[in-house]
């Protein structure tokens, strides 16, 4: 069986790779910013192998989509940044937990591995985008090909170097940017359009498949400026923009 | 092998399946009004089994493409709607040629087959976008995949009814719209980016790939339009917006 | 007094000219596709002059806004094509009624005066955008200042040549565009955002603000895409993307 890759919006991500299923990020909760309802947890979060976590903040780890997909999953490993452990706990109890620092890998038997990458981001503005290792991505091996989830990030020296001696087939970034004045209303920022079409590039993925640009009021971007900012770069790459929910075999 | 399709800008594309390599509209001729240089045809236009001509514009139907793909085929046969022979014949008379009509299946032996489909486009715009069977588009059928490349077209209901029965699971479509300033310069039209989105939906494709944005000073459209326009229909369906020359596996 | 121009939404404009009050096409009224709702009538629908309609849709003759209007205006003359004459009347019937044909000069004294040019539009997507007296446009000379207000209309040949003896300085345009799957949905089609750009420039404008891209649900367009449109074209002339309700002195 090849991998089918499922946007569920925002960050959220469901792997089918061999036998196996992966989640990363799921947010299967209603919440009052919501521009469209969370997907089904029963279609989406069902006999689920590995759910991970990217860092703390709702729509990322989400207290009621670990316990609602663990409830439906018998097999379930949480696996999220060390730092996380509590509060992963207190939402799944009885799911098995891994917690991960920065350069580890992750085995995935039966689907592939994971190697664990920085984020630089911040439970608040005012952490001003710390070298923080509550915050990961990764870069997952699934059939094959390797894609890097990159959780919630701004462009660093750091997260550039960390993707240097790693192959990246297809990049997922969120591109809703960073801004003065969605800092001030408490919205940590991330990397912008522009910054996310040279990362992909520069990491060397034949696809770009952008996210983080459509849940939350007020914290969007237009994801076709995505499109207009590669082909304005002349980047060597495709941009991909999913569909939530709609399967994609890569 | 599995399918691996490469845009060539415009309206170009080459499709390896199987041991078999296909060209659709090729243009690798150079052209005054062009934004880029034409690909390399030692790259792109060797080996071919069969070259697909939608209709007789430069760049749909380019001579020298025709002539130079031949010289680098020895198995070449060009497939072309059936009134164009003797401009097919005077572009490469050492190769084979098969007319098509609307409706038409034909096979391609170790790679799969195309049915022609009907295009509405026109030689001038003085035309008024007739029926006329020299203009056609193909749907592919290759190592499993269904694609419908369009040609030149804007959507008529006859391009609505002739796909119905198909199932096309990649669109290519034309994006770079009709209006009267352009077709005042003698530039004939397509459809524009939201009845592309819309077209690819009603086709039932997975996957909408726009082209024709591209190519000639004074006749291109933003790509990301595809996007936003997607995205504002909530169209079930994920764009792909390709990068010339780089080799993509559906 | 200076000139006052206040855009009300879709094609509904307020200008304020020395002492006079002028409305065309208002709509104050609700509607289950309006994507915003109705500026107050008591703010800009009262001690109104002339009320100017451009042709017998809803959007643009709105039987509540006449009514209203024509309640709080106790010198109210509607100006209309003169086929609609009976619709007028029926929505409101105390108000003085100026029935006018292409081609009319109409005086607004106090104020300026009217050109009404033609509009091709329809009543139907079946009446095949027809040269209906019904659809009107207007050139108004307001306090020196020349502006087009162009109803719901393609370009076409006719709608260029009435422009031509006419000065303008501020083109007033729709943008929403004309698809075959919006008129597929019975929606009549107007000039796209090309078009726009270019007609803004034929007729000599400087300032181009674009309308009828906001109202409906379905049949809403980008404005910013005019603006990359006349970037793209290097047209000389600015593009001013009014907020609804909010003054602007030209």
């Amino acid at each position: 069986m090849a991998l089918v890759v499922t946007w569920l919006g925002q960050a959220s991500f469901r792997f089918d790779a061999g036998e196996r299923r992966i989640l990363v990020d799921p947010f299967f909760a209603e919440h009052e910013a919501r521009t469209y309802p969370p997907l089904p947890v029963d279609e989406h979060g069902t006999d689920v192998d590995w759910l991970l976590v990217t860092h703390e903040h709702i729509d990322h780890l989400d207290p009621y989509s670990l316990r609602e997909v663990a409830a439906r999953s018998p097999d379930l490993v949480i696996v999220a940044p060390a730092p996380l452990e509590a509060m992963v706990r207190e939402a799944a109890p009885d799911a098995d937990f891994t917690g991960v620092h920065r350069g580890d890998r992750v085995e995935l038997p039966g689907a592939g591995s994971a190697v664990v990458v920085p984020a630089v981001h911040g439970r608040t503005v005012a952490d001003g985008y710390p070298d923080d290792p509550a915050f990961v991505g990764y870069v997952l091996e699934l059939e094959g090909t390797s894609l890097y989830h990159a959780g919630d990030t701004i462009v660093t020296d750091a997260v550039v170097a960390a993707l240097a001696p790693l192959r990246v087939d297809v990049a997922l970034l969120p591109v809703n940017g960073r801004t003065y004045y969605r800092e001030r209303d408490e919205l940590v920022g991330n990397m912008g359009t522009r910054d996310a079409v040279a990362l992909a590039a520069e990491a060397g993925a034949t696809i770009l498949v952008p996210y983080h640009w459509d849940l939350f009021r007020g914290n969007t971007e237009w994801p076709g400026r995505v499109v207009d900012d590669a082909v304005e770069a002349e980047a060597p790459l495709h941009v991909l923009t999913l569909r939530r929910g709609v399967p994609w075999a890569p």
